[in-house]
């Protein structure tokens, strides 16, 4: 049953040889130090190779990967299709003086298939262009103040960061209005008290905050967000970086039946490809064509290509339909499995997106430990991040990581 | 002589159609709203393809391209050797949930080859690693302002903006301080009014600003700023993003004798691939590890594995060197021809990152017109930034690009 990992000794090598060169070794949210790998012996450090729904460690272990590089892997790992429509452009040119005519056709794809998007412009990070979004608020406005849903997370621009972070400023956050997620009369207050200053809502499209349970929003609450930034003249910025093209290819607003006006894309944009996207509506196109925002690498060409054969798969394959089911199964597996050995697993947010824990202690103790069963036998799985399905993972991947879980829960 | 240019219908033609989906058309430094496509009429919008030292257009024109993507083209495009690293790569997996040992392998190259690199942190653009060297430098010192060299360019975060710029606030610039290029008295002056306050200074190896002649350091200038730095424990962070490896394999602060604190790199990392890399002293080695800052993309594997192709291709080449007698080779015949017609035309800056500019009227007009005749002629220059060489420009490319530069004076 699953795939029992021998050892990790290379990893741990590398991580050493790592440590020496690279602050922290591995830095970041792939990394050891974020929080999520607890216990840290329970997880490999490096991969050798992916393919599909597995990634191979440097130690030859095989994981079912349920994190899928964070977000980007969504066709599963070198996609034929995608990687041939790459690899054709990168034939003819990538990152040239002129750009190529890639960046049009991408354009009008995203143009056609995101509801809320009249336009769009591309970048390389999440945070490019959740900054942009930002940007193009205040300038259209000429109002300072952004309003933050707690929990959130759009980057790690200067901007998005807290003031007791090191290296931040309190000039970088004193615009900055944190209110609580669903609370509508919470928000109505803050547009009273700062009447005529708020230039944008900034928010994921439901919460998926790391460490704590995942929240879809309330019955129209997304419904008077909207009105209520209409009403007031506030920019109503999406962040769709992270659940994006996951629940609904035409943008998760127009999954919670509402219109965003600005949309920010990223992850399973290109399916690994590098390249973001700020989508958005028409009264706002000359706004940003007015600021000053460019990049080395941004009108690069190989990613579009990726991006255009990534979109074009989506649309075929139906893949909100298809990564919900895969979820859905496997939500009941793990239901199940955690019933029969008299657990209290929560499985939150959309199915696409799962967010697990154990609730049976308030400690994060228990969790940790189930977690760690589940990654040693096999399926990678960390502990307090919203998880990732891909469209490579297979019915016999699902049954076996139910089997690994059940695994896992007898051996707490 | 040169290619004479047929036409440009197709690239206006996409151009048209790019409005309809895009912002500007084409955003940013590529496009013909950023002040060096004057006149417009003169340049292609849209490249079909890329070799070598060359572009061709949508129209099926050659170019001989010194902007090389504006920096990342350094050893020709679709450079074999790195192309066959990264594709070798790619079939293995490039952006994966644990990243590959290949990010240790380029750390480790990096901290060979460059003098003042004691580690790397990658990430993808070059402003990415701007922000992460001043907020390393902020998170080090407790302290807040930033000095920088008027005629800067540190890419589009906020902080490297102007109050005056839509979307920019008083906030996100407050803490900056500006000083004149070579003016070390005002600096010293500025270090004794601001004492205790300065986190860092950051600054290009020179200045190569656009609109303007660009100038290498005073006799000593580097040399009295790193002792300022040291005494009054400001950190010193040099942006080596567009200069890097042009100019000294081992840092533009070793070409210019001194050792930066933390130096940015990007363009020219690896030819095109998208990373760009912190690189700093072992003392700021756990302040990057304490900082909240990371990206989905940034530790993917075949851009290390293209950075590691390409910085063992520069060396092998003495890429520097080879470069440095193109430019110079340019240098004289550009002067030559333009003396022979009477213009004084100004070459500034080092020759592999050349400016040009005609001083004979006040006006950027004459100036203007023989870019534009030029361009028409299959020679891609830009008016008013400065230009990149790259190792793939022949001596034949040379000879003509020069005798085209007659010609074109010629007809002014």
């Amino acid at each position: 049953m699953g795939f029992p990992i021998n050892s990790y000794t290379k990893s741990k090598e590398e991580y050493n040889r790592a440590l020496k060169v690279i602050p922290s070794g591995i830095y970041g949210h792939l990394g050891p130090a974020e929080g999520c790998f607890v216990p840290v012996s329970a997880f490999p450090f490096f991969s050798e190779r992916a393919r599909g729904a597995y990634f191979w460690d440097v130690d030859g272990n095989r994981f079912i990967d349920y994190m899928c590089a964070y977000g980007p892997n969504v066709l599963g790992y070198n996609d034929e299709e995608v990687d041939e429509a790459a690899a054709k452009q990168r034939v003819l040119g990538d990152c040239i003086t002129s750009p190529s005519t890639k960046m049009i056709d991408f354009a009008e794809l995203l143009v056609d298939t995101v509801t809320s998007a009249d336009w769009a412009f591309f970048a390389k990070n999440g945070g490019d262009v959740t900054t942009l979004a930002v940007l193009t608020a205040r300038a259209f406005t000429r109002r300072k103040k952004i309003v933050f849903f707690k929990r959130y997370y759009h980057g790690v621009a200067p901007w998005t960061q807290k003031v007791d972070y090191p290296g931040i400023l309190e000039e970088d956050v004193i615009n900055n209005i944190y209110v609580p997620w669903n609370d509508y009369e919470k928000l109505a207050q803050i547009f009273e008290e700062n009447k005529g200053e708020i230039a944008a809502i900034i928010s994921q499209p439901y919460q998926h905050g790391n460490f704590v349970d995942n929240e879809l929003p309330a019955e129209g609450f997304w419904q008077k967000v909207r009105k209520l930034c209409t009403d007031k003249g506030a920019i109503l910025i999406v962040d769709d970086v992270r659940a994006g093209f996951r629940l609904d290819l035409a943008g998760s607003d127009h999954f919670f039946g509402f219109e965003a006006d600005l949309i920010c894309f990223c992850k399973a944009l290109a399916n690994g490809y590098n390249v973001s996207a700020l989508c958005g509506k028409d009264f706002l196109r000359n706004t940003v064509s007015g600021l000053t925002y460019t990049g080395s690498y941004w009108l690069s060409a190989v990613p579009f290509a990726a991006g255009i054969a990534c979109i074009q798969k989506m649309k075929r394959l139906d893949l909100p339909k298809l990564l919900d089911e895969k979820g859905t199964k496997l939500k009941e597996g793990f239901l199940a499995a955690a019933k029969k050995h008299g657990y209290d697993l929560r499985f939150t947010g959309m199915p696409a997106l799962f967010y697990l824990r154990i609730a049976d202690d308030n400690s994060l103790m228990l969790h940790q430990r189930w977690i760690a069963e589940m990654v040693k036998r096999g399926i990678f799985l960390t502990n307090h991040h919203n998880h990732f399905i891909n469209a490579a993972l297979s019915n016999d991947d699902i049954a076996t990581t139910i089997e690994v879980a059940d695994e896992a829960f007898s051996v707490l």
